[in-house]
């Protein structure tokens, strides 16, 4: 047995299904920290976008990286997505696991034991779903598209995107040739299938102001549009363009060439996508936030402060720290890997040792990760428990 | 069943002892990003801390929130560890579930589902190992004290020991009525054992340079020392005063009334405490690394720099970014939650397309906590997975 079977052993055995508790529970009552899911502020986000792409004729392709959790998956497919991306492999893994089975994997693979799983997890779904299922996955080097090409068999149905990089300097390739060859590649080798381009343009996404996301990307998207265009003539037309995300939904749609659209954060909302309305603290809240992190206050150290019992490990660090969900009048500092300080800001009162406090995190998809499963919440209750059981799988 | 009764559920269906490979695997045969650990080097930095610590007369009380694995904890114990500290309630229950009875928990709680929690862990431990079993946890409010003495019964042997603060400001108290109040109050409740004092300068263990860390730990367990004597004067002699860490292991050694360390991210190193060595770039090297984080570089977006598969799931990134382990000439820049971007610095050859590439972690224990199990190698192969079973147990 490989180390990549091992791991594949491991991920198979943990529980994806949701669980529905006994009784219902206030949400003062979970352990904390506790990762809170508004099931009914969810559902009108997947509502919003979905009719929102939907009359503007876009598909969507919701990011599994943003929740990790197959009983989302089902649920965007459900309400009509035209398949889930993953990140990594071991994310597709998971969620075919859990019977997802039109997955696009969005990050290249270059080592041969992954291109095996792919081909692997590529033949299962054909065989569960021969008419519907689909299991795609971008490369940027002919490195990569070989051993994929080595791993498939003919009569497999694995589908190739090209990832194209037209700014961001971060995956996928700019260099037409490179990109006319992966799709000669692509196209003519048995057992895969030729599907399309992706572009995803990371570096936008957070730029404060919808006028300058509008420029930037629209700017960008011409260029992977004179590439699709390049593609065409040589007999390789992209049945797919794929890409955008929840920063640029709104804009994305008037790209005439562009499939369908790889958002992932407005199901839940985060602070970093809040905070780029614009100019004079406008906010981004075509969404609502339906994701919060509930934490207890524990311990007071010293008069004007109390700390919390989420540091670190309950909020990703990479994009500033926690934001207050319903209270003002304090703002939150990372105090190590376990706590959080807040400080009173002017008169207000602090939480009381035991209140409970709830935050919106400050970068959804890495704090979901920390996360073994969401407490999922409906009027005002908590009714389930939905494993995050991709969490981890950034293999 | 409560909130709590379903995640202990959740927490106690998985597994945690080792998995031996059928065989060997090179490093390189790893899905990456993987989380290695080296297992002699690990076994190297045990026996030095055990050593270092026994010849003076210290215990070593490691702290579970560095590795949160049972099998660990379980080789700390065997190595004579006077007990295992548990940051959290879950990450107690985590360690209890896999057959570790020595538990301190180091951050207080004030609610009575994790009381009840607690006083039945004591229970379970003691009723294990009558005779060696001990079930501690820190209080620092008469809140939670009072709800520690409601969940415990009449028999019990639920140890609490007082988390002082002298100077940090995050969990413990440094007010001398409070600390009587509550040495008194848990000497005389049925079913508690008052058993010592907690001090942990957190602030103290990253400052670089040993005679500065020297004079600020010296000074502040000076307080602590004062604070002892007056719980001694009243009649209640803390059998236990623990404290310390990895920074400051051979300075806290010098006080008489300590009688173990908490000492963590020894046995792996990180980054973090690498860099405290002092001025002119000496490293703090009494300890070996460990502890690498595997990568393979995946894409090569333009000359200069390639990108590697691990990006803010792979590394926390509270305390700076991936530093190299095995080969230099490049620097690592975060590029999202999925990637990172090799730099070349100088003349230096990038890694190739496919190839490994090593690095320490800024910061051990909130990197460990992204992972769900490490990878063991020996004599250069991987041979083992452990688990990392109390991974996400921040409740």
């Amino acid at each position: 047995m490989s180390a990549l079977d091992e791991a594949l052993r491991q991920l198979r055995a943990r529980p994806w299904r949701p669980v529905v508790l006994a009784e219902p529970v206030p949400v003062d009552a979970l352990p904390t920290p506790a990762l809170l899911l508004d099931e009914e502020a969810f559902d009108r986000n997947l509502a919003r976008m979905t009719a929102y792409l939907g009359a503007r004729g876009k598909g969507m392709r919701p990011h599994a990286k943003t929740h990790k959790c197959p009983a989302i998956a089902h649920r965007q497919l459900a309400q009509g997505a035209v398949g889930i991306c993953a990140a990594k492999v071991s994310e597709a893994a998971a969620l075919v696991n859990a019977g997802v089975d039109r997955v696009l994997i969005t990050s290249p693979i270059v080592d041969a034991p992954r291109a095996g799983l792919v081909a692997a997890l590529a033949r299962d779904c054909v065989a569960r779903a021969p008419d519907s299922a689909a299991l795609d996955i971008v490369v940027d080097s002919a490195t990569g598209l070989d051993l994929l090409k080595a791993a498939a068999r003919s009569g497999d149905r694995l589908g190739i995107l090209i990832d194209i990089d037209v700014a961001m300097g971060r995956t996928g390739t700019r260099d037409l040739d490179t990109i006319l060859e992966l799709a000669e590649s692509a196209a003519t080798a048995p057992g895969l299938e030729f599907r399309g381009i992706q572009h995803y343009a990371g570096q936008v996404m957070h730029l404060e102001g919808r006028d300058l996301r509008r420029e930037r990307s629209l700017g960008l998207w011409a260029r992977v549009a004179a590439i699709a265009d390049s593609l065409a003539e040589r007999g390789f037309a992209p049945a797919l363009v794929t890409g955008g995300g929840t920063g640029t939904y709104d804009i994305d749609c008037e790209v005439a060439g562009l499939t369908d659209l790889q958002v992932g954060s407005f199901i839940f909302m985060d602070q970093q996508y809040r905070i780029i309305g614009g100019a004079r603290g406008a906010l981004f809240d075509d969404f609502e936030v339906a994701l919060q992190v509930v934490t207890t206050a524990i311990s007071q150290p010293r008069d004007g402060l109390i700390t919390v019992d989420g540091g670190y490990k309950a909020f990703a660090s990479d994009a500033g720290s926690p934001w207050p969900f319903d209270r003002q009048g304090f703002e939150y500092r990372f105090a190590g890997d376990e706590h959080g300080v807040l400080v009173r800001k002017g008169d207000a009162a602090l939480p009381a040792l035991g209140e409970r406090v709830r935050f919106i995190a400050p970068h959804c998809d890495p704090t979901v990760n920390l996360y073994d499963w969401y407490w999922v919440c409906r009027a005002g209750e908590v009714r389930e428990l939905w494993p995050i059981a991709a969490r981890g799988c950034s293999w």
